[in-house]
């Protein structure tokens, strides 16, 4: 099966405490190597976890607020370091290019590789990346200061020819792709060959969702209507709502909530507050809500979609 | 004893690797806690190694290498997370104050203490720091970029009172304060006592240097003349002496060169290569020049002056 699943390197909320890191995570999407937030240290935890750095080309920075970006100019620098000679692209709010400037015109930093920049808009949701299986997009999330959520989406596959059969009833080549794509074959002696005989049916296209930082808030559900796999923070358990209000984040409750009203078939908790050595507290409150619900751990991959 | 010494926070050069880290160390001078550095991640080892960034109040930056500051930040954003009221004091280029400032502008952060920015002269030597018991110096070092060591030094202190014996001859108050200056005493019969009679000498001035990144370079030695304790980058073995000039480092073999003209008690090696996994070369190296050479460690502490 074309591999789509996430590896958590950072489930920490800003003050990293327990040997939890700043929020980073890689989404290896049919091989692509998505890099989803890049705080501090993330090089570092990219070098734990056996990734190579120049297996990335595509990175999408949520918001700027230091725990979501803070490693990235280190792994940029390091990636001129050793050599990385192909593009690179980065999506984030406009002023992190201001910010990446100013790092590499005083270290006097000159990439040896083509460095890329997509500012993202924090105020609709919008396609970032396409490619021919995949889909990124952007939408609004509500924060401090603007953020944005990140949605992949599996296109839609053609079906797959029953070869055996196929061959059987001799049915020319042109015909084959018209085929997969459930338009029936009329031979020229006008018998009818349904596509649906012909082919199996493609998987349902996966989707995976990353929410955060926000405060719950109806705006963004639709952009996660469904999705497979929702990553959503829960900075704090409901008894301090408030506080998470405040701060314009997330209770466990609340994230479950989410999960539950948008339809996800799977929710992920993050971001965790350094309040909190044990995090099944979180989990519980969560899963009183929404069973499906798992904490992330770093170092763990989680698959989007099927295994559910 | 009062406290002189180095915790070492990272000893790796630009790309980290094999679980060494970007350059950071704390100097404990008499119970001040001085950082000296701030690579990424320097907060994570901070709370690994047991510091408190409550207890560091001056933070000094050699130069705008990511390697040295990408971890400032972080470090300050959290010492706002968590309350911090106390000045907190930052030395380094000039330019570092925009980083900052472009930093915290595009995060929206209001520091809840006060930082202030002391801008240090990479062209020449300057007192940047002077306590009753201290004095912190910059001075130029060499590097692809302006680029400062630091240099930490005891003041001369008085010498201690033979209380006994000072007590037995009933020297009156007021004198003993100038005994302790070496001033001899004379009494109203005219009978003189000696100063040194009636003291113990004072413990001779430690003093540490930190030359961190840097080629080697005869116009930073009167700087670090004489120190007790040395802290040298030694990027690569002499075999890459071609590597070292042309990317402004320098080799181990060189650090012990450096080490045995300036006259210093004990050479600390760091900034290591990510070429090296095993280090012992480069320490065997730098000892065939200059014996009392150690490689400095992450998570240990070295004590400056007496010991050796």
């Amino acid at each position: 099966m074309t591999r789509f699943e996430v590896l958590i390197l950072g489930n920490s909320s800003a003050t990293p405490k327990f040997d939890r890191h700043p929020t980073s995570q890689i989404v290896n999407a049919h091989g692509q190597f998505f890099l989803i937030d890049c705080g501090e240290g993330t090089q570092t935890q990219l070098y734990r976890y056996g990734i190579k750095g120049t297996r990335i080309n595509h990175i999408f920075i949520s918001h700027l607020h230091g725990d979501h970006y803070l490693g990235l100019v280190g792994l940029l620098s390091s990636q001129h370091l050793v050599g990385r000679k192909s593009e690179l692209h980065v999506y984030g709010p406009p002023a992190l290019k201001e910010i990446l400037e100013v790092h590499f015109k005083h270290s006097d930093t000159h990439l040896r590789y083509p460095l890329i920049f997509h500012p993202t808009n924090p105020h609709k949701q919008e396609v970032l990346l396409e490619t021919d299986h995949l889909k990124v997009s952007s939408f609004p999330l509500q924060h401090r200061i603007d953020c944005t959520g990140f949605r992949i989406d599996e296109k839609e596959r053609p079906a797959t020819l029953k070869k055996e059969e196929v061959e059987r009833l001799n049915i020319p080549t042109p015909y084959l792709r018209l085929l997969k794509k459930g338009i029936d074959y009329v031979a020229n002696d006008g018998t009818v060959y349904l596509a649906q005989d012909l082919t199996y049916p493609p998987p349902t296209p996966r989707s995976y969702a990353y929410c955060s930082d926000t405060v719950m808030n109806e705006n963004y559900f639709e952009a996660i209507k469904g999705v497979d796999l929702l990553y959503h923070e829960s900075t704090f358990l409901h008894d301090r709502v408030d506080r998470a209000k405040e701060t314009f984040h997330t209770t466990s409750l609340e994230a479950a909530e989410v999960a539950r009203t948008v339809g996800a078939k799977k929710l992920l908790l993050g971001h965790f507050s350094a309040r909190y050595r044990d995090l099944q507290p979180l989990l519980e409150e969560a899963r009183s809500v929404f069973d499906h619900t798992a904490l992330s751990e770093e170092g763990s991959w989680y698959a989007v979609g099927y295994k559910q």
